[in-house]
């Protein structure tokens, strides 16, 4: 059941978000302070520097913003609902525009290097959550920016999109930290087992990312941090279809 | 809104469990295969082969038999919740004790080859998840199967259980996937990236492990799939409560 959120949610899901916040950035700031004091900083030469660009942006790009941009619904709960999907649709353009450079980066490490491409689980797991990524998000333009599709169609989409959009996060995640084990195993597979600095500072970025995956899956999950439904802006919405496609408002 | 379900949810329903059930079989069979054929079977002298029993141990224990017991709320959705309950808890169990008698076999091949341990981001992912595996199974023993709580504390406590028993299959099968990468550059690092085909039975793996907490995640999720709500089984449950507490049956 829906009411209007009492003080106390109000409160655990601003905590919540910030805790979010804090978490997102620390793993953004724990791959940049990986990348740029262990391994030599960052260029665009094919150089190893460039595949340092590779972590950095997917971090930023697939977790951090991926997760920005779904929350924006809870954080903007109360805000016209049009502008969200607007904030929603750019910052996860921001995110994928972001995510092929840091494709872009790799690609042409291993062009450079004359290292072969697509064989680990790594970048199988990394290619699908792109693809897919990239389907959620003009699916999400056509249905719900620029709706194409039935009022009926939307709402049979519309949690299909949601599930999409947090089993890709997740993927994102995964993804993360199978690029984690893979780059300590390849760089320092000899000291890793020793407790070696860089080897913890990156497990610790690897639990940071896991942790920002739970609150922002805590955050999209519970039924009080929802959007309180508005029934003006649903017969507003309802209208609009009305008026572009000849429909009956009466329709599903 | 709950209502007794239809028949092409139901058909839905059976049509997920079953793709469901193969994606669970087909990663143990995979991991089996893997084992047995790449890896030289399986035994416990403290070689690689009782290593092996690790990753078999882990993927029918955390993954399939977790997933399995989680999905029995919606196998059995129209049967006594107590039977359900129990069922439940025994199916996780099972998956517990199975899960320990994989770690003591990575822990003893470790000490048999002097190998150190709890160094690597899957022994950190894995061990955080077994240890919250335990929490969430006792707590729910204490909150469901025995309750020492009050019905207002169940309630509350319930959509914590759920989101964390979907957490931690998802905790799982991400260190799953974060075992085999290790696994494969420990071990084929050269020819992996020429696709070795053990390097592709393994990543294939992967991905069926990621279908599967998918599938799982989606059954787990939808709305249409829950329970249906039983008013008597929530009389009978609050008139336990006023039985064995003394309390009134108008206690929240």
């Amino acid at each position: 059941m829906e009411e209007p959120a009492p003080r106390p949610v109000r409160s655990a899901l601003a905590w919540l978000v910030g805790v979010s916040q804090v978490l997102g950035l620390a793993s953004v700031v724990l791959t940049g302070v990986w990348m740029g004091h262990y391994r030599g900083g960052f260029a665009w030469d094919g150089s190893a520097q460039e595949f340092n660009v590779h972590p950095l942006c997917m971090v930023l790009g697939m977790v951090f913003l991926h997760g920005d941009a779904i929350l924006v619904y809870r954080v903007f709960r109360n805000e016209a609902k049009r502008n969200v999907k607007v904030l929603h649709g750019v910052i996860h353009l921001l995110a994928l525009v972001i995510s092929i450079i840091g494709l872009v980066a790799v690609f042409d490490f291993h062009r450079a290097a004359k290292f072969p491409d697509m064989y680990s689980l790594h970048s199988w797991c990394g290619m699908a959550t792109i693809v897919l990524f990239c389907i959620q998000w003009v699916m999400g333009l056509m249905f719900f920016l620029f709706p194409a599709a039935s009022s009926w169609l939307r709402a049979s989409y519309l949690p299909i999109h949601v599930f999409s959009g947090l089993v890709l996060l997740v993927m994102a995640i995964g993804t993360c930290l199978l690029g984690i084990t893979e780059k300590l195993l390849f760089n320092i597979m000899k000291t890793y087992s020793a407790f070696d600095p860089e080897g913890v500072l990156a497990n610790i970025l690897g639990m940071v990312l896991v942790c920002f995956g739970v609150v922002l899956g805590y955050l999209i999950t519970r039924e009080e941090y929802r959007r309180p439904p508005n029934p003006e802006e649903e017969s507003l919405s309802v209208h609009f279809k009305t008026l572009t496609e000849g429909g009956s408002p009466a329709s599903p």
